[in-house]
């Protein structure tokens, strides 16, 4: 889009998943890209994900839990896309205070300073359809009421509302999308921290069949990772979106052994077996989800257009090619 | 109640203005108290509040901030009024951190230690009304949606829902109550950091006008504290309240400004004047509030007992006897 034509544009979690393919399509319109990345391993982050443009953005290793650091990166900048966060939902229930500090505490620092610094920044978060829980009614749209089941959820929430907060307080300009699973290319396959998908991916490529929880009649939707780029952009570029929430989702909902039976197949060879729920997955399971993205769709003109079979063959494409940089084969 | 009889019950921000209060209902009740709280001196912690116990309670000046002494005090305790808290909606504003570590953080923190050392105890919450943010509708209902305006209404949520999260998972035994204004002796009434009608109450005892901002026009429903303690023992004698959340309220809903008008009566010679809106203050007003209590009520059959006259009489009878000891006169 034209608004991002040679501006300054911020990414944290900029060597993530979702990251570095917006920083791939921000670098193809003409934006000079910041991208902040802590590294950490147990995250998304994987220098791999930029390798074709590592020369056209500029790479900070920071963590956003680094104030002074925030503080020296975010003055000048035009757009912020919020995308750094813990996310895996066991992990928040075994070190809540981490994923506290990451997805709650931080995101108060950025706003924080931002409101000092660069009070003109548009900021675009991504949150999750986990703050929803375990939903009242299918497809879960914006008014449905917000029930976490993890920690993770809990502080999420926090961290979307702050975005919010600022823009009606401060008249600062953000707005949230509540994702839902997306896949693709630069996604964590390396286990589940980031979504099942990814270990999926990996079990699928090392010759192992899927491991599908309970029934695997849970609902979800899924949204390619360029459909999300794209959200993420019509968010940014308007000012309509300034203190609003919105869902992504699509229209193709499956359950998960299906979708699991397409992802054998898709794979020539592959295989999956449905094993018993583990307990401390099952406590914090939302059960089945898929949401109503009705408001994008008609506020910003947003919808999904890669289908999930394609999509999915696209991502274990890519996986197969270049699965050495995303898991350590030698073990 | 007789479920307290020779229990170990433990009060975080035991010196405030609730937890003073609650401790001295559980000492006459046989229980055996434990106080846990900061002294800091912007909140609500006051020695003087607990002079008439001081021999009959333990006192411990910890920060609920500081897990190691939390898991200290914790150990052996069967009940937990968690009470301490950052209440002031605008100091959130000025420094959202400190907010976030003693309303959020260390609730986490509190029940993180729980889990591990003291899983069999019954922990009541002390929420608050600001969740809701402007009201949809009123009276306010549980169901109303969230929708905090300030920071210190995200961060009370999240340590809420912290608590009902460690019951649904876990097993352990937690409730909120969401307070409306509670007013009484020990309250704090240096200046509004609590309560506005500390400051009110102040400067009635100084003989200066109160101030009440904008028309005055903006509703309201209080509670004495005495059924506030009321309520707060209620919740923790049942487990029929683990995992849910209460709002507390009262029949009596009042204009800030009948409201001064009333205080000025009761007080002889006093006097009331509107002022402008403060735009800081106004920026994160929720407007008319007053609550539906009639979940607690049919639970657990609460109600307020003391009306609104007679609960300001006796709270401003405390302060015109005791003002010294809440505020230096001196300046």
């Amino acid at each position: 889009m034209n608004q991002f034509v040679n501006k300054q544009v911020m990414i944290t979690g900029g060597l993530g998943f979702i990251g570095s393919n917006l920083a791939r399509t921000l670098v193809a319109q003409g934006s000079v890209v910041t991208l902040v990345d802590s590294l950490i391993p147990k995250y998304g982050g994987n220098l791999f994900n930029i390798d074709d443009i590592r020369d056209k953005v500029t790479v900070n290793i920071y963590d956003v839990r680094d104030q002074i650091a925030m503080a020296d990166l975010l003055p000048g900048k035009d757009y912020l896309f919020n995308l750094a966060g813990q996310t895996s939902h066991m992990d928040s229930m075994i070190d809540p205070q981490t994923d506290l500090a990451i997805n709650t505490m931080a995101q108060l620092s950025i706003l924080e300073v931002c409101r000092k610094v660069n009070p003109g920044i548009k900021i675009v978060f991504a949150s999750t359809r986990q703050l929803y829980g375990k939903p009242d009614y299918l497809p879960v749209d914006e008014k449905h009421p917000i029930r976490p089941v993890d920690v993770n959820g809990i502080n999420k929430l926090a961290g979307e509302w702050y975005h919010l907060l600022y823009n009606n307080v401060y008249g600062m300009r953000a707005c949230a999308l509540r994702l839902t699973n997306t896949y693709g290319p630069g996604m964590r396959v390396k286990d589940a921290r980031q979504t099942f998908l990814g270990i999926w991916i990996r079990r699928l490529i090392e010759g192992r069949p899927i491991q599908v929880f309970g029934d695997g009649l849970q609902l979800r939707d899924f949204n390619y990772v360029d459909d999300c780029i794209d959200a993420l952009l019509r968010a940014g570029a308007s000012d309509a979106t300034n203190g609003k929430v919105y869902n992504l989702g699509s229209t193709e909902v499956l359950d998960l052994k299906s979708l699991a039976e397409m992802m054998a197949d898709l794979n020539g060879d592959g295989a999956y077996e449905l094993v018993p729920f583990p307990a401390d997955y099952k406590a914090i399971d939302i059960g089945d989800y898929y949401s109503d993205f009705s408001l994008i769709m008609n506020e910003l003109g947003w919808q999904p257009k890669i289908g999930l079979r394609d999509g999915l063959q696209r991502t274990m494409a890519y996986y197969r090619a270049h699965y050495r940089h995303y898991w350590d084969t030698s073990t």
